[in-house]
Formats: C-alpha cells, sequence, structure tokens
C-alpha cells in the first residue's frame, strides 16, 4: 500500500500484533458489514479455507462442513450467496480473542485465535451461532499479509440453523 | 494528564491502537464495575450518544432507542439510573473486539468495533443482551480522545427484559 | 527465555499491553487446547487462585467455588482432573476484552478483565458458561510476568452444569 513495504518477516511480536489486530479486526468487518466481496481479497490465489468440526479435525478425519481451495472459489461462494442461495435475512456479528503469534515455518506465519459467532434472525434475539478457534497460516503478498490457510475449527458438532456466510 | 501533551493525530497506527485499547477498555470498565459516573466524562460536552437498531439505522431512519445529545444529559440519565429509575438489579459484561481505525476526517477520528453485551438478573444465568457495532467519531481535548459522537448500533430488534444501563 | 532480560517495571503502556495481550492469550489458549498441565506453569510458586461470585466478593464474603494457594495445588487439581474425576467431556472457549493496566503496587502489576467462557457439550451447542471479570496481579519471575493472584469474578451465581476446568 505505503511506498515503503513492511518487513513482517524481520517485526517484532509488538509490530507484528499491532497488524494482526489490524488484519483480524477488517476479516471479521467485512464479514459484519455485509462488504462480502471484500472478503476474498484478505487471501492468498491458491489457498484453504476450511470450517471443520473440532471432532472431525482432532481425529484427522476429513469431513468438512465448508471447504474452499482458492480465492476464485471464495468468490464464486459470494456470488452464490448474494444472487442464488434462498435462505432467511440474518446478521452475522464475529468476536476474535487471545490472538497468539505461533511464529514462522518458512514464509508462513502461524496464527490462532479464538472466535465466537453470534447470529441475529429477523424478529429474533441474537444467539450463539458458532465458537472455535481460527488456526490460520499467513503469506505475504505484495507486501501485505493474506491468509494462505484458514481453519474455523467449532467446538458443537450442531450447527443451529444453516451456514450460509463464512465464518 | 502528563506534562508531554499526546499528538495523537501524527501518531501512527501502532501507538493509537494502544490508545484506542485503553480507552475502550476503561469505556467498558467503568461501566460494567458500576463507576457510572466516570462514563459522561468519557465524551465531549457536547456529543451525540444514540442505541439504534439496525434496521433504522440502515434504512436511515430515526428513530432510536436512546438518545442523548450532551454530556450533561449522560450525567441526567446516570442520576436517573442511581436515584429514580425503578428496575429489577441486573449485572452487565461488555466485550469489545476488532476495534478498526476508519480515519480522521478533520480533527475526529472514525473508529468502528464490534460489541457484546451479556447481562445476569438475580438468580439467574448470564444471557446475551445486545450485540452490534459501535460507530465512534473521537475528537481530542485537553490531550485525551473523548467520544463525540457514539453510535450503538444493535443487531437484532428485540430487547430483552429492559434497556437501563448504557451499551 | 532471551538473553536481554525484559524489564517489565520501566516499560510504557504500549510494550506493557503488548506483552499483557501475549500472556492472556496464552492463558485462555492453554486452557483451550487442552493443555491444561502448561496452566500452573504461568502462575508463581506461592499464589492465589479463586473462582468466586461476585454477589460475596463484594460483601467481602470469603465463600469461593474454587481457592488454591499454590503451583503445587493447581497441579494437583490438573492431575485430578485428568486421572480421577468423572464428568461429561466438555469443551470451553474463552473470550478476554478490556484489559485495563491498573498500575505497579511494589513488585506487583494490577490488571483486570472482562472475560467470557463458552461451554460446549458433546451433541450440543454452544452455551455461555460463565462471564465475569479477571482481578489479577502479576509478578515478575526468570524475566516473565506470572499470576501471583487471580481472581475469577463472575456475574451469575448460578453455575450451569458443574465447574470442572479453570476459568
Amino acid at each position: 500500500m505505503s511506498a515503503a513495504v513492511k518487513d513482517f518477516k524481520s517485526m517484532g511480536p509488538r509490530d507484528l500484533r499491532c497488524e494482526l489486530d489490524e488484519l483480524y479486526a477488517e476479516y471479521i468487518g467485512c464479514l459484519d458489514d455485509c462488504e462480502l466481496e471484500k472478503w476474498p481479497e484478505l487471501f492468498t490465489d491458491k489457498c484453504v479455507y476450511k470450517i471443520i468440526p473440532r471432532a472431525n479435525y482432532r481425529r484427522g478425519l476429513p469431513l468438512a462442513t465448508w471447504l474452499s481451495e482458492s480465492k476464485g472459489m471464495l468468490m464464486d461462494r459470494v456470488v452464490a450467496i448474494r444472487q442464488t442461495s434462498m435462505y432467511a435475512p440474518r446478521y452475522l456479528r464475529h468476536l476474535v480473542s487471545g490472538i497468539r503469534i505461533k511464529g514462522w515455518e518458512g514464509d508462513l506465519l502461524s496464527i490462532q485465535a479464538n472466535y465466537l459467532v453470534l447470529e441475529t434472525l429477523v424478529d429474533d434475539v441474537t444467539k450463539i451461532f458458532n465458537a472455535g478457534v481460527y488456526l490460520d497460516r499467513l503469506a505475504i503478498v505484495d507486501g501485505q499479509l493474506k491468509f494462505k490457510e484458514k481453519l474455523c475449527v467449532f467446538d458443537s458438532i450442531v450447527v443451529p440453523n444453516s451456514l450460509i456466510y463464512p465464518i
């Protein structure tokens, strides 16, 4: 963005944490503000986005509730949500807490963070929709941190209502 | 507060984020600690504090659940809560996540953040009371950031029980 | 950890906040990742860990839901949870928000932060388990911040199901 390219790999934890606070705030912001079109832009071209129950993840079982393997697939899903899917209108609201910097593995930065997603259906109270942990790997693309892999590992096997929007 | 006045407008995002973390922690802290008298002090003399359902906000409809237009009105409300209102005792508990720095517009700093407010009535479990987004504009007064405008845009049209305390 | 010992007491609020973000992320991370054995390591040898309802705390009543007074007692409890206790399997998920630096009192750093703990039982939805405020005192041991005292003051007198894991 700026003329001076950020050197993430030599950043101290303090600076890196600030960058991550911004990235995750932007991530949940674009989902909750219904700026869904901006969401795939936070990923690398080739990427993994997966929503998977904790029970499956722990046992190494592959079955996931959502699996996309490229930015194109994410964009495709956004178009589907906007234009073809039928579902009751709803709002999501994300909270993220406890961002942990797990370290660099080569050019990928491993991050872990807890999340809570609230859902509000029309004329209904706000309810817990989904909670779990993000297990993410970030890559540097054009001087910005992007999601190369994002696993949303959720605690409850029960998905109330239906999963329409990304977590 | 200190001899050296902070120059918020020339601060980088890292320093600014730290200031915001402190401000929002203080904001929710004085509400949840029942230090309600400190709450109006976080606003400018002339200010807007509004709690408004998302549906109304999005359509530009003016009807709000709470509207105060000065620090005096906020103080007045605190006195009402303390001395004249009748309501079942309750505790609130705020969580704030995803603070986004939207930028300066003249001397005002635009901030957005998700919030969740939990409510606990006597002999009852803790429940979700209200969730939504803060849309705030901050001004610098005497070297401190204060709320010039604070909109609490909440997701559910349903307010369980009644709204007594600020969000 | 590193050759250069961190000088917490002379740190500015910005650096200190980063350290606290990391400490609390690690605290909730080891609880939610089922790395329970790492949890006592975040405390000093002689310490106080207490989970107490707000009503009791406010009136100065001593009765607590959980009281441990040393790292050894914490380790003992972890062994009990792992090996002897009988309880339905469950996951906890912590969110922490609004970390406030209350200041140094001698060699102890006072910190306050809101928390929300979610619980997920097998084949059930995720529910609110416990919410309240951490009232903590941190000491410096071997160049690291450790909990000398951690009070979990919770809002609801009602503990759903049973309290097995730490808060």
